[in-house]
């Protein structure tokens, strides 16, 4: 169908259609007012400025609506920027919904439904399925629109959900892989484990922390729906299973330096914690390789030690397309 | 009264009771077993081993019994160690019972109960001063009989409460002179911030972590206690005053990396944060002083960076005796 | 009376005098010259730049001046920025005084005079006693002029003394509930441990470092200057309280990778290291959370690990006010 | 079959087989000879002292001779430690051959073959093929005799080659859930990545670092070892292909500072490196908890930040047995 | 003869010649294009902006040409800029040819050949000798072309060889007064050590990475030169000489974090570690310096720390001048 | 003459007289009392154990005596020890008076008075060259008595002046060989570097930290002396080359977590750094190689990041001797 702005070469003039992402109107240096825009489609994201803005156009082009823009792609200062060169709302039957705008995961929710459901079932530890299903439960609308992170890695609707069904499917292999592997305590965990971020972000669209992620954090968060899960389900909270996945999920992040409030002391905590690691390692390279014409560096990734990644030229032929 | 243990000079012949705090049996090179004794009375610990024990006194000698010993206190690689050259069991009328001899903070329980209490009417928070309350209560026996730490500072019966009573005096010079400082949040936060020793440790005797000290850990145990004790008291969780009394408690480590699962955003984590390092430091170098002649510098305290303190030679007279 | 700067509102229109504390000319994108100012009263500091400057603009306009100020305060990139919309010199029957603009500890220099003398009676030990009059005799004006630090935390005049006057209040705190504390030794040296500052700095107006100050250091500059009072006074360099003093003094940063050539080695070390450093966090903290919203983060704090702090919301009600 | 020494409990007498690993003659400090031991079954490896050793004692027990051993398991100082009471060459018609005492890897060494035979149909860059296979062949004995590392992880014979087969395990599932990676790359430099191993160390048995191993390390023998393929093979050296698959093994540690001369700048190195880890970890994790009684903390494992693991206690049912 | 850019004083106007290095053009905030160059003379690079440029200026003012500019140097930011008022080409009859405009090093390719041919002499062992002798035959002509770095140390043409020489004087001086020195080894390895960054950058002019120096690094294309080397000249890889030579190379940058596979475990080694430190400090600092008035401090250096340097003032008479 | 204990091969039988450097009395497991040796001739120091010592024995072995001890050097956990089997003391008639036994500088105390009388001649900085000879002469006793260090590095008589020496040697090629350097800087602060290890340290014989030492540091210990130089010579303090000879001292450790209390912001003081540097890990190298087999590696060095270091075999022929 119609290109999407990161399909664009770089240079090349387009006529397309945008959502506003935020919109803040600045005073420049010739005293004039111009319009700092985010727009969004489904390829990403990119920052645009509108200089001259007059009263009308300041009152038309607020964030969530969605905008046919003439203009080109450029880079400043390596990072990607909109130049626009005329830009007007959409109308009507040109049939754009916003939310046709916004950056998805690649998978339907349903099947991430469906494929989460499927490993509850091997979840045979009576406590920890409880609790699981207790929580996915009463946080489930969420859990499934949510991004995982604000920015780093699965920036996007229903990345939260995404990361985690990633995650449990390489769990499966390492589960078959290896022997002495507590199951119910590997998955349960990994399904827990990122879920405190529907308490900690504020949403899909414009995510922001909210209080309760800035002050206490989601890793404590799950701990405390664990806490409140056990005391509804009258499950003792001494039950051993009960200490074992309140780790894992403590445990995830690693390192005390990173934000776990202990570091693993089980052996599926350290599988959890490397598998997290991995599938955000692996969707930031690949996020950043996307937008990287073949033979070149792509722009460097904070959430990466800064570290920039080569897209290999033309020749060589990547098996898995 | 008679004199203790680290009140003798090194390698002064004394005769003296003391509680054994363990006894471990060992096989010696000679392939004959001895006893390796930690032995303790109100000035402090030390080890010391009984070479070539006998059937009899290995089933005499248990963890718990007073005993007299006959000795003197060496350096061992600069650790004190007692060298043992007579030893019996203390008659039944020689009245020696174990309590004696359990190192006890110089505070008595009833003191630190008032000043607590004193403290209670300055929170002024509703909502702050019933969860203090309720987990205050919960705890009780155990905040006023555990120590503050197995081993770094304030190790010692009724140390943790201790340490806390003395926060809250430094605490309150705090509130007396800077402007702008939440009372309820400082004081609340001081009382509860270690309470969770109470579940991560085992006690004042032969103290060790519990299962739930060593994966969850007592920054985390408190945050579930302040939850729990919202349920129970029907208070709402997102207020922002239990937020924050949460914050508080969750940040008191300061650092990441010392196990905080997030760093000081309010000015009272910052400044509880401070102080509960400062008494600690206080103590630490406290402990390794009293043991230390004028004009030497003391063993070296691992909890501090392994720095040694000087203890200035006798001229420099110390005003506060 | 009038409002100051930093009690408008973000983007709340404000016709004010400023001091001009600094005043510099540049060239803008279109070949025309800029003035970037820095103004301040006694709310704090702000930039702002003045576009087009003409010849007699540029003439009359000169650090040190004061000027009345139509504009907005507005923030850049985060930080404070003033909008000049009008600007001219303030008439002198306007009566504005640039000493009035100038920030200044909200202690009197006599009551600060007054509380350091009283503490000086507590120091019994006469070398220590006679070393600390001599130096504080010796720089006494700047003492009580210059600001604590170029920027971080008590960058006003007085600041320096000001803040050495809260260490010692703590201090008393400190020394009356822990024993074993040689106050002498406490005492003299928070009156002496940033008193370097004199040498470092070049006052209490647009302070900059001085060559000694780049290149020695104001840890090393107050033990010279101890040195110096030795020779002066004829005190014996190896008497132990000299050295003792000379260590609490260099220590005072606590760690070598903050600039302290020793680590405490000292239990008065250790204390005033904490002591310096908690007066100089509550510090910052304030003045940050004083610019801020109730509800909202601050701006980051440089010297505090870049953090952000929450000012809380209206609901919670400060106990201090 | 016969029970191996760490399927006896701790202080559990018993009478076993044992190969002699190191036997080094040392004089008591009762100036009598003794030897310091290391034996080794399949279990794992274990020292003991033998006192009061005999001229013809010492002369008899060599290392690479199967005694028999009567004794027990002891603890000391937290590591495990052989007491043997009574010690005797093995006679000949006990059939024990010193190779039945060797750990080996899980799998034997054709499945292991076939394993990589399979993947390296999977490769197909030619380049990257022709000098896997060529290096493979070069070192084949090697690579399926020796341990991947002296001590730390997969310390046994055929370790190397089954930890490269349980990284290609994981990488399959890899290259099937996430596009976008190079298959050829993936594999091949999954092969290569520890294959300097077999020039770094000095066997199976007795394992040490070679003067090459020592002063040029295994990453970069990899890296001469492909130049030289090339050479060999008359491949061009600059073809894009191979600098990706040096980069892939030059940067397989991850940091700089884990000896790694590159960090990462492929996505497939990003992979490998991960999988290293993962696959480590749980290698050492795993030996640890088998030596671990069910409901305690295992030893400290210094290969992963000298943390302990727990091992759940028996109620807590592990899936995969 | 004619001033170069760095002798004028800031702010002082000046008629020029100058090489363009590099030119881009972009788009102002007016939507006027304008170019971006970077120019220079043996002085020196400047960075200096060209507004509103007419679509022939664009086309004439190309990288590589000579052009004669009116304007000043200025600072921005702390960092050297060019204002520049007037600019055109340079007419064929003022004889300006590109190659006097690029800094080289101070002395002639001859002189810095013979220097080390003189020190070729002085490698005794027959396998580094021919090795040295063959890379740098090789290698030759870049080796004295190319500059030591892209930016940090030695960033002129022949700055590479000038480096190589620098560090052979000192480390003659370490010959002559230490013990116990391989002389072959410590010059074989001086010589080596930067060579691979003939493979690892583009050139004299814009310097670059390579593919190869992004991936592999100019230390492992040393060592495979020397594998290479040892092919060709059939000489025993083995050959401990061999092996001592490649570690020299291998370790020069002293740590692993600084991108060294081993660290130093040779007396030549640490030594060449520390001369290629010395020296390249040395040129970072005096490049400041240089650039700096007497009396105030130099621009902070990146590659120092972020430190800046002090210029001693006038009086201070340096002895070298 | 008389073989040295260094100059025998391990496990060699000998005869030889050796300084007790240092006796210990303690008792043994047995209870029996052993002598603690420290033993030393020029070739190093070696501890070594005297097993039921009597009485007599007890008054006789003192530290300062020398004796005539039969028994062989071993290795103890890697570090040399020695074997007693026989000890008596030393005849008169045997003529071994204690200093012969002491390790000197391989420079006599003329030759290096001389060196740096030479170097004097070239500080043509008037208050420098004054400073200079003012503390050299203050402790010239000292300086050419004291070792470097306790421990690390020319731990022997007469090591601190052959140390400056040795600095200065490399300090002549620098100085000949890099323009902009100030020769009165350079030579000064290096000659003063150190020399607050007179008052660092206790002496050349059992060499201990002084109070000074500990409290105050080497470091300061000069900064002081310098400005008690000034005010004996009635130099003005503010004097420039006052200020940048104090900071090349103090800034000679290079980094503040090393000690210094300023980095190094002067061309001078980065070259004293670097060559002190220089100079310690080259003898530090020196020493391990010189205890070590040809084709094996040295113990491992603290001072060097615990570094072992390889000793060449045989057949490379070290140029140097």
């Amino acid at each position: 169908m119609t290109k999407k702005i990161y399909e664009y070469e770089l240079d090349e003039a387009f006529e397309i259609y945008l959502l506003i992402k935020s919109a803040d109107v600045r005073l420049a240096k010739n005293n004039k007012p111009f319009i700092a825009f985010t727009f969004q489609d489904r390829s990403g994201q990119i920052d645009g400025k509108f200089w001259d803005a007059k009263e009308d156009e300041i009152n038309r082009f607020q964030a969530g609506t969605v905008v046919k823009v003439s203009g080109k792609r450029e880079l400043y200062q390596n990072n990607p920027q909109l130049r626009i060169t005329k830009m007007r709302i959409a109308h009507e039957n040109e049939a754009v919904a916003p939310e046709h705008f916004i950056e998805r995961a690649p998978l339907r929710t349903e099947e991430m439904v469906e494929e989460i459901n499927r490993v509850l079932f091997e979840i045979t530890s009576a406590p920890i399925n409880r609790i699981v299903r207790y929580i996915l439960n009463k946080y489930q609308k969420a859990f499934f629109d949510f991004p995982a992170a604000k920015r780093h890695h699965h920036a996007f609707a229903g990345g939260l959900s995404y990361h985690t069904v990633s995650i449990l499917r390489l769990a499966e292999t390492i589960a078959k892989n290896y022997t002495g592997i507590n199951h119910s305590l590997l998955y349960g965990g990994i399904i827990l484990h990122d879920i405190g971020k529907t308490i900690e972000l504020t949403g899909a669209l414009s995510t922001e922390y909210t209080l309760k992620g800035n002050l206490i954090g989601h890793i404590v968060l799950v701990d405390e729906e664990i806490t409140k899960a056990c005391e509804a389900l009258k499950i003792e909270e001494d039950t051993e299973d009960v200490i074992l996945l309140k780790h894992v999920v403590l445990a995830h992040h690693g390192k005390l330096e990173f934000g776990s409030p202990v570091v693993p002391h089980l052996l599926e905590a350290e599988i959890i914690h490397h598998l997290d690691n991995l599938d955000a390692s692996i969707n930031m390279i690949d996020t950043a390789i996307q937008r990287t014409k073949p033979g070149e560096f792509s722009e460097r990734v904070f959430g990466l030690g800064n570290r920039n990644f080569y897209k290999p030229s033309e020749l060589v032929e990547p098996d898995s397309k």
